[in-house]
């Protein structure tokens, strides 16, 4: 009972002296890359870079309890940062304490949603979001969180913040007044992250901009030269508090709520699965969601914001040698550390650093590789990527996000309302019926009419069906059989059914034909004998292929 | 040209003297009819009576020119008179001369939408909703209807008019309220309305109790004793005026010329296709549309209010022996000469008649069989028809049609996302590959797993199938071969494709198996190919069937 809910008892009880070392050195590379992260994705969120440290406490050693990920490393990430600015700068402005409570209550709105999601076990619905709409949408969201943190790197106060075209306008407009060592700082660290990477891999970039612009800015005393810096982090760990509830904004933070809850699972679930894929375990979903939920609702309590399994992190995490929650649970303690004895190091950390780490950290989410392959194969799906694409980034991350699923969701409605058909004929090498189109070798005969319909049977696609029957019989008008090929016909709902029985009663009377069901799947047979055709029309249900049908016509034991 | 645009060019140029008679006595058989209907629908919409009699006048004339049904009996209908007062009331109160000039503004919105719907080609929209959603929606707005008449059939002013549990809870409480005499009007006319039709065919009951009922009022002096009627019908033809547009009302107005657009396309193309297909004679859903739109923009011109094709008039008009569209021209003119010459003689028709004419049209529409039927056969089915019906009359008509086809095309995403799948085994006596659970006699092999998925491959589907076929590959451990069978797998998208190449790849490579595809469709095939998943697997697409499949195995031509 008790360890079906803990999930971290099966990896405590087993706990290998051999994983110590892996989990210590990943534990510790998270731990680096998450303070300047941490901080930077709370300046993102609008809120005291504090805050993004105290998320980096408590909610890791939940999760690491709760989760089912081994090396999953959760904690504050650029796109629910951004969400949470995009839904609570509606409400109020960033930088009032009304702000900061608004956000806590948020955090707890999240944490509740994900619990419940995984108590009513509702994991399955990130299933319903498209590869094309996810990726659409990071792309969208990473260039807009790219943007966002413009400011800092230029050390101009933009009005805009979240319209990506406001910003580039404003930016234009107000070029003069931009801070030339703000910007340096900024553009140096970018090339500094860009390519300590790729020449040296072990080593944290992130770390040594931050000491190397910390002592810089110290020594030049740059923050009186308009370089704006972290300042004050208090240090010690976050109080207890409950987050003030308050029923106006418990209605106007709900959208976004959901939408955090929903997008911060599927990140996460992304990567945790993407990971135990290659380490063959299992994730479970549902828990995934419990563990999460209950890490928001410990940030929510301890004046955090939300927070989820992050890609990047996640990557170093388990690149690192992570084999078992505990590393994140001495990321944790590191936090922890940190927060007791070493915030005031960050006081001359520039802002622009923090925005370098956000904008090089969402590049690579930008994926316009995925919009040229998905419209190699298909239009279609090219256009659901761009649709989701374009609207995120013209009409805000909910909206694109929402539209994107929406508009998914219609074209699968969509394509299966109008579906494939074909006649087949016999190719005899091969003893097989195949579409007269795409094999004209086939042979067919005058009064046999096979036809084959390439999708389930539903309200939306039935008359479509019946259209071209019944055209195919006005043209071959001296058919006497007509042999419908089921074998693509996976399920029919009631309505379809209702009306498949009629089209098959008129059109056996107006074209005097005889129709036979062949391959017919057992769900289907199910449902057709359930609603009572009438013996004359369901004995033709059972041809187990066109052959048999065929025979059977041959066979001469039916009538026409 | 002209020709294409004025569909009427066909039936006027071919106009045989012999239709002549059945137009003649349909259209005055159709007029008997529409004379009390109009009145009283209009009184459902909230509007004097007079403005039914000229929505059926030149929007009829119109129609006969522009539509492409030649039985179809368009004018004022109960269900689009009821989401007149639905959509307007809301804004304003009936009765107020702003009530009426929205109305018109309404009525033109409604007839531009369906114009321009019908020049973008959108009359395939109506495919997507459901029979199921169509008589559920139906069903409800026939019972709201027949109690938002209740009012005038007791005599008795009640405040409800549209939640029917509200005007159920008033009529209770409001009992001792009751004119005797108007409910024994309103229930001697329902009964006749009833018997009548029953014992003589023929008879045209409502103007039978039209003229008993309004002779009887004015000999015994009844209006004095609180009887409602009719009153001052101002005679003469209704003048040419433009509505009054008002940017705010059109933007108020806009969801409910929507559904109103929407929904009396459904009656109209739903009675005119029903009828076109006994007669082997073909409507254009998008030509109907543009003849509905030209109607309406019509009525809005002369004082009348929207108007569509309904089921019951139609119905009659056809048995009655209507031909052309002429019966219904003969049908407005009889309806202008009334205008003219005979609108004094409803001055003591009481208005208890109309609501009895009403009750008994709208009973018909509820249809409790359809959804005892959608149950029998499919439980999930039977709910669209609840679902649909409970939220029309709880919430309301507009939210019932739209929640009905939302939650009717999610089942049908739903279903397609976890669809059945099945294990295959060789049927000897048949040469076919059946599911081994529902043929136990077929025979098996160790090493080669047959597996068949039931549906179209998308994004939401994708990794059910992928965890279906892994754990299968799990249990049958000595599995070298994977005959996937695609039979069933009508098409595939984009993102769908990419997680199937990374599927077998992966499989094929953890488990140490060859996947071989059989049946593949044309249309998947294509896609495959455009993906380029390397030779090493497209060799393996091109099996016709599980049979060569399977015999390539045996040959020895590939290794595992």
């Amino acid at each position: 009972m008790f360890k079906k809910f803990v999930p971290a008892f099966e990896w405590l009880t087993a706990y290998k002296k051999t994983d110590l070392t892996g989990d210590m050195s990943a534990g510790l590379i998270v731990a680096i890359m998450l303070i300047p992260q941490g901080m930077a994705y709370a300046m993102l969120a609008g809120l005291p870079p504090v805050i993004g440290l105290y998320a980096s406490t408590v909610p890791l050693i939940i999760y690491a309890l709760f989760g089912t990920s081994r090396q999953l490393a959760v904690g504050p990430v650029a796109m629910v940062s951004l969400l949470v600015l995009t839904g609570v700068s509606t409400i109020t402005d960033p930088g009032t304490s009304d702000y900061i409570s608004l956000v806590l209550l948020l955090t707890l709105m999240i944490g509740v949603i994900q619990l419940l999601m995984g108590l009513f076990k509702l994991g399955f619905l990130v299933n319903f979001m498209s590869h094309a709409v996810i990726s659409g949408f990071t792309s969208a969201a990473a260039i807009i969180i790219g943007l966002s943190q413009l400011k800092h790197l230029i050390g101009v106060r933009l009005e805009a913040d979240k319209n990506v075209f406001l910003i580039m306008i404003e930016t234009v407009n107000r070029l003069s007044e931009i801070n030339p060592i703000t910007l340096g700082i900024g553009l140096i660290s970018i090339g500094l992250l860009l390519t300590l990477k790729k020449i040296v891999k072990r080593v944290p970039a992130p770390l040594i901009i931050v000491l190397l612009s910390t002592l810089t800015v110290y020594y030049f005393e740059w923050h009186q030269s308009g370089v704006s810096i972290v300042g004050n982090v208090p240090s010690g760990l976050p109080s207890l508090s409950l987050p003030v509830i308050n029923v106006k904004a418990l209605i106007q933070l709900l959208p976004i709520a959901l939408t955090i809850a929903f997008v911060g699972f599927m990140e996460s679930i992304a990567m945790a699965k993407a990971i135990a894929a290659k380490e063959k375990y299992k994730v479970m979903p549902n828990k995934e969601l419990r563990g999460l939920g209950l890490a928001n609702i410990g940030s929510s309590f301890f004046s955090g914001f939300p927070v989820t399994g992050g890609f990047s992190r996640s990557a170093v995490n388990y690149q690192s040698g992570a084999r078992t929650p505990l590393a994140t649970i001495i990321t944790a303690i590191l936090i922890i550390l940190t927060l007791i004895f070493f915030t005031e190091w960050f006081y001359y950390l520039p802002n622009a650093v923090l925005a370098a780490i956000i904008m090089v950290a969402v590049y690579s989410l930008i994926d316009f590789r995925e919009v040229k392959q998905l419209l190699k194969i298909n239009k279609v799906d090219g256009s659901v990527w761009l649709v989701t694409f374009l609207t995120t980034l013209i009409f805000g991350i909910v909206e694109g996000i929402l539209i994107g699923i929406i508009y998914s969701l219609l074209i699968f409605v969509w394509r299966s309302a109008y579906p494939h058909v074909a006649e087949l004929g016999y190719l005899q090498k091969e003893h097989v019926y195949r579409n007269i189109k795409r094999y004209p070798e086939v042979t067919t005969e005058q009064d046999i009419l096979i036809f084959r319909f390439d999708s389930s049977l539903f309200f939306a696609n039935i008359s479509f069906y019946e259209e071209k029957l019944g055209q195919r019989l006005v043209d071959k008008s001296e058919t006497k059989w007509v042999i419908l090929d089921f074998s693509g016909v996976n399920s029919i709902d009631a309505v379809a059914l209702h009306a498949l029985e009629d089209m098959t009663k008129t059109q056996s009377y107006e074209h005097e034909v005889t129709f036979l069901f062949s391959g017919v799947k057992g769900p289907v047979k199910d449902l057709i004998i359930r609603a009572e055709w009438g013996e004359e029309y369901e004995k033709h249900i059972h041809y187990l292929s066109i052959n048999h049908a065929h025979k059977t016509i041959k066979a001469g034991d039916i009538g026409a």
